[in-house]
Parts: C-alpha cells; sequence; structure tokens
C-alpha cells in the first residue's frame, strides 16, 4: 500500500512547489502537465512520442471512452494501458463536464445527469457512482470525483447550490471509489472544489473535500471564461485553502502564460487540450509567443518553428515546410506541429521545476513573461 | 557520372529479376515499391518512418507540388529532399496522368497541356519541356517523360494517335531533361511506353522510347481500369520489349497480387497509393488478404492486424485499438494503419527479392496467391 500514491515536495519558492507524485504505474515530476488523450489518444501522436516529449501523465476522458469504445469493452481488453499502448499514470476526468457541454439532453438531478450520446443519440446516465465504476474498468491511476463545473456566470446562490451539490456527490465519489476493491487498492482519488470566483464558498467547499479526505486536491470551475486576471485572483485565495502536503491540479488550463501564474500561486498540475488542438490547426508555441504557421510571411522561412527549442521538429524542418502541411490540410502537419507543442509545454514545466528547486522562480516567471507577451510587429 | 545511375540484376528467376539501382543519393532495391508522398509529405508518416518499412524510394507528384508550394517556391528552399526531410532518391512523375484527372478545363495540344488549378482556378501549361524544368526545380532523382496516358477504352485510331504524340513529346523530354545542366549530370530519365492493350502499338512505342535512349523504361496506360488479367495479358508481351539491362517500371500499379504477378513478367519498379490510401479509411493488408478494420467483429479482437507481421504497430496494438481508432476518426489510426501497410508491402517486395535470388519465386508466387486469394468466411 505504500506504494500506491505518494506526493513528495522537494522545494518551494514563494507559494510555487516542485516535487514528485509516486505511483506504482510511475514518478510524476511537478509541476507537471498532462497531454489530453480524449478518445484513448493523444491525437496526432504515437504514445512514445508523447512520452519523448517529457509527458509523465496524460489524460483520459470518461465521457468519450464510456461512450466509444465503452468502459467495459475497454475492460475487457485489459484497461485503457493495455488497449492505448501507455504504461504510464493516467488521469481520468469524471465525465461530469463534458456531459454537459457535449452530449444532447442533458438533464441534472440530485441523483446525476442523464443524457443522450452526441454519437449516436443513446440514453445514458452518469452519476458519482457510475462515473467511479467506469474510471475503474478503464484502470484509471488518478480517478477524479463526480462533479459538477458551476456555469460562469453564476449568481451567488446558484453557485452556492451548485458547489455544495458536488460536495455530496463528491462524498459519493469517496464511498463509490473506496468500493472499488483492488483498484482502490492501486489508484488515487481527488476530489475538486468549486465555488466559482466567490471566496468564501471555495472556503466552504475545501473544508468539505477535507473532511471526506482525497488524496489530491482540483481547482475546478476556473478556465470557464472568466479571464486569466479574475483567474488569478481566485486562485491567490482558493489554493491555500486547500492542504498543502497534496498535490493542486488545476483542472483545463491553459496558455503558458497561464501555467507560469498559476504555478506562481501553487498549482502542481495541469491539463489542456490548447496544445494538442491548436497544433491541428496551425498555432504553434514559441518562447516569443504563438505564431500561426499559415501566416503567408512563412511560406519561404527556412528556420524552424522556434530557433531555440530542442525537439526533433525543429530539428529536422523548417516553417515554410509546416506552413505548406498545414496549408495543404496534411495529416504530417497535425503531427508535427502537435510535437513540437508538447514539447514546447513540456520543456516549459521542466524550466519552472528547475527554477524552483533554485529559488529562481520568480525571476524565470518574469523573463518568461517579458518574452512571451512582448510586442510584435508580425501576427 | 559513373554514379550517376547503374542497374545491375544480380539474379533472374524466370522473367523475374532481382538486383539493385545505385544512384547518388543511395540504392534501390528491385523490385521495389515506391510510396506515393503526394504533397511532399507520404500521407501520415514521418519520413524515418517510411525509411523504417523498408522503402529505398518516395514517388513525388509534379501536379501538385507545382501548384502548391510551387515548384519555384521548392527550389529556392532547397529542392524537395531537403523540404520534406526525406534523402534518399526521389522519383517524379510528369504530371501527365493527374492534369487530366485532376485539373478543370484541361486542353490538350500538340504543345502540351493547358488548365486550371483544383486548388484556386489559376491557369497554367505543361509541356515537356516544363515537366522537365518543374522536375528539375524539385530535385527529383528520377524524371519521368511527360506523356498522356491513353485514356481507356480507346479505339485502336486513338490509342495509336496518343502514342504517337507522347513518342514526340518523350523525344522532347529528352532534349529538355539533357538541357538541364548539373541536374542532367546526377539524375536519371525514364521513357514511358503507351500503346493502350495493343501489341503492335506497344511495340511502336517500345521502338520509338529505344530510340531516343532512356535510364530506365515504365510500362504507362495500365491499371486504367482494363482489370487484372487483362492487365497481365499486356505485360506478357509489353515487357519483353523493353530494354532488358534497364529497370520496367509498372506506374500506378497496384493490389499485393498485382505486384506479384507483374515481377513475374519482369517488372522491377512500382508506385500506388493503395496502401497509404486504404490504410486511412481502414482496410489493411495481411497475408490472408485485406480486412476492413470498421468492421464489428475487430471491436474485440485483441490479436494484431496481421499475426505473422513484424511491423511495429502489429508489435504493440490490437486491432480492437485500431478498429476503435479508425471508427472515432482519429489521426492516431491513420498514421497506424499507413504504417502497417507500406510495412506489408514492403516486406512483400523484400519476400520477392529473396525468392528469385534464391530460384524459388514460382513457388514463392504460388504461394502468396493461394493463401491471399484464399476463400474467407468473413469480409
Amino acid at each position: 500500500m505504500s506504494d500506491r500514491f505518494s506526493f513528495s515536495i522537494a522545494a518551494t519558492d514563494g507559494a510555487a512547489r516542485t516535487g514528485t507524485i509516486a505511483m506504482q504505474r510511475g514518478e510524476i515530476r511537478t509541476p507537471a502537465f498532462m497531454p489530453v488523450g480524449t478518445a484513448a489518444t493523444v491525437k496526432a501522436m504515437k504514445p512514445a512520442d508523447v512520452r519523448a516529449t517529457g509527458a509523465d501523465i496524460i489524460l483520459g476522458n470518461t465521457y468519450h471512452l464510456m461512450l466509444r469504445p465503452g468502459a467495459e469493452r475497454v475492460a475487457k481488453l485489459g484497461g485503457l494501458h493495455d488497449f492505448m499502448g501507455w504504461d504510464r499514470p493516467i488521469l481520468t476526468d469524471s465525465g461530469g463536464f463534458q456531459v454537459m457541454s457535449l452530449s444532447e439532453l442533458a438533464k441534472m438531478s440530485e441523483e446525476g445527469v442523464s443524457f443522450k450520446s452526441h454519437l449516436d443519440g443513446s440514453k445514458h446516465m452518469l452519476t458519482p457512482e457510475r462515473s467511479m465504476e467506469i474510471q475503474r474498468l478503464l484502470g484509471s491511476d488518478i480517478v477524479m470525483a463526480f462533479d459538477e463545473c458551476t456555469p460562469f456566470p453564476a449568481t451567488r446562490d446558484q453557485a452556492a447550490a451548485s458547489m455544495d451539490r458536488s460536495m455530496r456527490w463528491a462524498k459519493r465519489s469517496r464511498e463509490g471509489f473506496d468500493a472499488g476493491g483492488e483498484h482502490a487498492s492501486r489508484a488515487a482519488l481527488f476530489g475538486i472544489q468549486q465555488g466559482s470566483m466567490d471566496e468564501t464558498l471555495r472556503q466552504r467547499s475545501s473544508d468539505a473535500l477535507r473532511e471526506i479526505g482525497f488524496d489530491g486536491y482540483a481547482v475546478g470551475g476556473l478556465a470557464v471564461g472568466e479571464g486569466q486576471e479574475e483567474m488569478f485572483r481566485v486562485l491567490d485565495f482558493a489554493v491555500p485553502m486547500l492542504p498543502d502536503e497534496a498535490p493542486h491540479y488545476l483542472m483545463g488550463v491553459g496558455k503558458p502564460d497561464d501555467l507560469v501564474g498559476a504555478v506562481a500561486r501553487g498549482i502542481d498540475m495541469f491539463d489542456c487540450v490548447l496544445p494538442t488542438r491548436s497544433g491541428r490547426t496551425g498555432q504553434a508555441f514559441t518562447a516569443d509567443g504563438p505564431i500561426n504557421i499559415k501566416n503567408a510571411r512563412f511560406g519561404e522561412d527556412t528556420g524552424p518553428l522556434d530557433p531555440e527549442c530542442g525537439c526533433p521538429v525543429c530539428g529536422q524542418w523548417s516553417r515554410a515546410y509546416l506552413h505548406h502541411l498545414i496549408r495543404s490540410g496534411e495529416i504530417l502537419g497535425a503531427m508535427l506541429m502537435t510535437e513540437h507543442n508538447l514539447f514546447f509545454y513540456q520543456s516549459l514545466m521542466a524550466g519552472m521545476r528547475d527554477a524552483i528547486a533554485t529559488g529562481t522562480f520568480a525571476a524565470f516567471a518574469a523573463d518568461f513573461s517579458t518574452r512571451y507577451r512582448k510586442p510584435r510587429t508580425e501576427g
């Protein structure tokens, strides 16, 4: 049992922390960025190439996987790790967020959410208990409690009611997870703080989660349209409410400068589709900020996407070639842009970990921010 | 000059031959299959992975590349090899076939073909001289003469007129290529036999090509809807008309059993989009024949695509996973299916080369054919 889950903080620098989560399937260096593998694949990437970007853990989506190929089928095929060929830790979300944003006719009650599949119209029900069962069938390493991501904006009453229900669901999630037998003995369960942008609600949510007890704590309900400034304002009070000794996970975030600002506020884990999704449409992240490779000025640019990048893509191919591939709708364009972007994200995380370890995080963050946002004459 | 182009036949077995084409950018083991890299990419594959399947040479399409990114741009960027990151030989077609099948408002005259781009409606002209210039700008290693792929079916008069014009264009191609300076001193030029399904026309075409003189000779105008039996009937008389000592290239072919039958008739080189294109839509080639991975029966099949295949895909992933990826429209599905299919094709070529070298080609072909076509209860 001792090797089920542990989190050790090696160094802190202000509110920022760097350390290691140890689990049976491997270690996760924090602060960590988790590439999103929605449908049992990090889109356009082989697992070995995802690993080569520096990823220690990936995320799988319960909503997508329960509908296709189906949790029971994945279990029958040996679990998500064997199925997709990724042998390191996988965190699965609870399905709560996506069932509300992607399904049809979603109806929420105290029991859970009934909905129709966006793929074939079939009827389904997600409850805390079913979400725990699905994540167990998938063989998830880090299971997320089933909650409602409170819509934004929300009145205080709406936010309070939503948060209170999520806390009741958190307790049911804990019980469902603990009833999972062998899986519960090797996986971890994270709770999710809600409360919208309200400090007292965030406190009430944190108190409820602490009372239940989890291996890690996520900050939910952010990156929902409130903007970076407001997100940072909420993190300033929300993160200190969480247990210091547990990992802090900011869900669905974010842009590179979001990550730096959130690490500065004590966040240890992130996931976001941005590097993968935007790569497929031609956005590349660089130390000088994002560029759109479809821009005509890259058509004869023989330089790499990012002159300072050490990734295999920047080592071999030019902006001109990537411009051509993306403009031509070629799959290889999606593959190479995704690989570069994931490498950029992982390099940023590694840079932050090193800076925290050496007590230079503030300077790192300032340098990054100045350069990443510097005025450019080109778009 | 001695290392510009040479073809040595190491062994023959009946009409089948195995040997090596040596060029400055590398050796090509024959019989050879060339994956198609239409728009400066073998779709869904990194160049290193294409090489790892066993490919010694790939094909690029003049028609696509002249329109996007443009031959002059590719030249400015250092040529097709540097642009796409493939340092081994590249054969480029002349654009003659695709301008007739893909462009809009194509008008043929003795001078060449005027047309509008299918991408943006821009006006262009392809002539033997311009085709040679484009292939030189791309930096092609094996340049194809500009010809007309005679439509099928054709009357004898149509076939004769078309072939005769192609032979006049072949002479202009030879002159255009030879005027190419440094490029002509390191690249090779292949002529293309036409004549539809008619033996006397094929002979007249071969005589004309021999008179001009080329490094290699292609059989054009087949795989245009005539069927395998008719194609083999034409190959039976068409291939012996070509110079024995030069490579024989069957353009645009084909299915695995087409390749075996054509090698038996003296063909040394092939290209076809089948393994790449059909991979993207879910067809996998196996020793027991093709399967459609989307078929419901593969949904829980934990076996590899082909139990006897040694490719990285069959070593790691199940039919069930590939079924899921292709059904979900995931890019990784296209990547893995393409990789397997190219590996299958290259393994077939390697098997044929070995069989010819050991004088067992007839048995190899019979075994392959029996098994590949064996009756199956499933589709």
